[in-house]
């Protein structure tokens, strides 16, 4: 109906996160009717993404900045004796605009949704525990991490997730907390408010 | 928090329809995870847009084919005295899907939520004037519209939208008609079901 080019590109909009078919559609018309500098913009900072941003060396949040660690893990006034593990980004995001965590983090990739191994396989979960026995030689000198928080979102696939970690984690003789639940059951971390997500990291247990 | 390139690319795809800050955010780590190959097939395709796609002449609907004329108004075997006017180019796929309608359409690009002459003015209530007074001169033949369906959504901006166009059109002295009320009021055409959408176009008055 709509042409090769058109119909290519609601097919890739439709793979991106929470997006269907329709919504895909209406993005390509969005953008057929911009301006040319505008969609030019567009494909240039979309280009400098994979030029500029890059991974983490230690907790695997894109960054920009010299270096090899994001800006969380580069500032040595952070307590490095802690470690909070997020599902993904914009979790981490939440966590910082409360400026009441001052550890580092680690973002996990996802939870899962059944107990299969394949699935857990997605998870940075071997990554995790190299990080925890030897910071340093992820480029975080001087950490020892004394507590590990499992901040996953409390719903059944965090729930699974965090159950699995504190097995998976137990022989590295770490205190293992999870952020307390201030959070009401079935809701998502990224969409608390900050009140929530304040008492829940006080009530850790 | 984030970085200069992801900042400025969150801020970018929030500009997109339905899409707010947090979608935005996800998007970009979508992204960012993406591979090489992956990435560049969107950058290639989101380039051939603006090379390939170009507005019909006539319906303003985005084509990608030789000529400047979209498909339907190339179609010698499309009814040429019918002219459906819709909001926007996701409502022309509807009503093409359910195989009904055979005249042409009109793309009127959106629908006013205040009667105010700015908004109308965002509109192509202009153009559709010139294109019921004189379609050759916008590269269709042999057409002679006798009747105008207007095919807006049953919403109040969709309501208020028909009746200005009724107004603008009445000089010309075509036969008017709206799609009849099977469309649920509040409803978008877009998610109209399909036997719904069939009903309607056949109790047209």
């Amino acid at each position: 109906m709509f042409g090769q080019t058109i119909q290519k590109l609601i097919e890739l909009f439709s793979k991106f996160p929470t997006v269907g078919p329709r919504t895909a559609a209406r993005f390509v018309f969005y953008l057929i009717k911009l301006k040319k500098e505008e969609l030019e913009e567009l494909l240039e900072t979309l280009t400098s993404l994979k030029e500029k941003v890059r991974l983490c060396r230690f907790c695997f949040l894109p960054f920009e900045e010299e270096g090899e660690l994001c800006k969380i893990c580069q500032d040595p006034t952070r307590d490095r004796t802690l470690l909070c593990v997020v599902e993904k980004e914009t979790d981490l995001g939440s966590l910082e605009k409360i400026k009441k965590y001052k550890g580092i983090y680690f973002i996990l990739g996802g939870t899962v949704s059944t107990l299969k191994k394949e699935d857990f396989e997605k998870l940075r979960i071997d990554q995790l525990q190299k990080r925890i026995k030897n910071p340093a030689q992820y480029g975080l000198l001087d950490a020892e991490f004394k507590e590990i928080i499992l901040a996953l979102n409390p719903t059944t696939e965090g729930e699974a997730t965090t159950l699995y970690l504190e097995r998976q984690l137990k022989p590295l003789n770490k205190k293992i907390t999870r952020l307390g639940r201030g959070l009401p059951m079935g809701g998502e971390l990224e969409y608390a408010d900050e009140e929530t997500l304040r008492s829940a990291l006080d009530s850790r247990k």
